[in-house]
């Protein structure tokens, strides 16, 4: 038995060495090339692959190496029977509620424009208001969501949250499905921390855009697919966002000429808002590992039916 | 008798207009335009300026807009009876903090590094490392510098404290003149909030910067006066420092074709970091004013020999 790593734009090293550090005995393969496709039990997966896993017959589990597993649902190869596991660990919330913290306050103190103004050699102070007089609305109330929430309302910002089944979080108002349009009121910044679902495919749209507060700023953490890139532009050319910081994208890296490089109201960051750390997962990994070829039951197995 | 606003870069406006929301029998006069000098008790100064105090035979009291003063004491025309304020307010405070907070979460999430990627085009992940493992140095522990300090360590920063004279505050390793190498150890995000004296003037030149923690990043919020500009370029230059944040300068605004203008790693904002709310500071000014006329005992007076 062997575990394959299957990721095209992320460099594995830290990873094979967390590995070998932790048992030297490890069977591990790098994909595309694969001697024995037969010994291969478990699948780590960072990015979307072509990988036709009907040849993998001894395939027990794909293990995501992130907190989303939308790129290992799009491959329609899987058999059933393999469970989908995604990584659940504290430092990768953490490292998410210290990337939107950075964005928001961006907004807040207007540093986005003065970084914008500094090109023109534009010396101009700009409006500002303190925390207490944003609203910031969180999508997606799972543990990044409800985490980066508290957070924020700790450091005394208002905060709205929304999900498909209504949470209970202390401090925050949360809204479902049937009270969007209350949730989205008075949302000054608007952040996607929602997991991609059939039904919230290019959630984000130009009418979607215009529901909200004129000025609302928008932060993309979800996924690429959740918006609607054409649709974003006109959004910002018409004012009808203020700007938008974008760290996922529909394919990554984001490709050369994509109209958001060049756009002075975007800000982008390369899928590194929530950056897994090897050595503080690996543990929950080869835990699965080991329970794939006894039998038990796993650890952060995903609903395939949710997709989450 | 009557109030001078001296003011040459920044929008009075909003001052005029709470002024006279308050007392619409106050006489407010502009500078340079004043049709009665021995009318003048009291001057509000933002910036410095070549007028001659010695033509207002009346003046009691100038007032600072904001928390700093060496701009009124860098002009010798003034008697030595007439008292120096400065502001003293919790907005101010408040939002400085926030500026300090939005700087060091960019240099903590890499923000800075992604923005000047996204100009090259170019999709890489920076190492990172979070908000515990990041240890800030405040030097002056003021009013500004104690309130930072504190909310810092509250969201998990390390502190260090650098004063004239030594302060303590709880959590924060205070450090005074004598124990400046052992403050500087360790050092990742260098913040200045001192008033300007004759003692630090220039002090941040090549040999302090190369006595910090390689790839230091350093933020000025005290005085443009504090800097060696040329040493900053250098340092920069030479990777002594990893880039820096400049909301004050020698001249503001910020003078055409300076080189930091167009320095990457240099983030430059038009002294916003702490911008006064004319609304929130006004009865602190009426109160003085009134107390002048009366021989009153008059609030936030600085002390010219120490310089604030």
């Amino acid at each position: 038995m062997s575990i394959l790593i299957v990721s095209t734009n992320k460099d594995i090293k830290p990873w094979i060495k967390e590995f070998l550090q932790k048992d030297k005995t490890l069977d591990i393969e790098i994909f595309p090339t694969v001697t024995n496709k037969n010994k291969i039990t478990m699948v780590l997966m960072w990015s979307k692959s072509n990988i036709d896993f009907k040849e993998y017959r001894n395939l027990k589990c794909i293990s995501s190496m992130g907190a989303g597993v939308n790129h290992i649902l799009a491959n329609t190869t899987i058999n059933k029977d393999v469970a989908i596991t995604k990584i659940v660990d504290e430092d990768l919330v953490n490292s998410m509620w210290e990337y939107l913290l950075t964005c928001t306050m961006n907004v807040v103190t207007n540093q986005y424009k003065y970084i914008n103004q500094k090109h023109n050699q534009l010396w101009k102070q700009q409006l500002s208001k303190p925390i207490n007089q944003y609203t910031i609305g969180i999508m997606g109330l799972g543990q990044l969501g409800k985490y980066t929430a508290i957070n924020f309302e700790k450091i005394g910002f208002k905060v709205k949250g929304y999900s498909n089944t209504i949470k209970d979080i202390a401090n925050i108002k949360c809204y479902n499905k049937k009270e969007e349009k209350e949730f989205k009121k008075d949302v000054d910044i608007l952040i996607n921390l929602m997991p991609l679902t059939k039904e919230n495919y290019e959630i984000f749209d130009l009418e979607f855009f215009k529901s909200l507060k004129k000025d609302c700023y928008f932060v993309n953490v979800g996924r690429g697919e959740h918006l609607k890139d054409d649709d974003l532009i006109i959004a910002l050319e018409q004012n009808v966002l203020s700007g938008a910081t974008l760290d996922v994208f529909r394919n990554e890296p984001l490709e050369n000429h994509h109209p958001f490089w060049n756009n002075y109201k975007i800000t982008i960051t390369p899928h590194s808002a929530s950056i897994t750390n090897p050595s503080s997962v690996i543990n929950q990994i080869l835990t699965n590992y080991k329970k794939i070829h006894k039998n038990e039951k796993i650890l952060n197995q995903i609903d395939k039916t949710k997709g989450y």
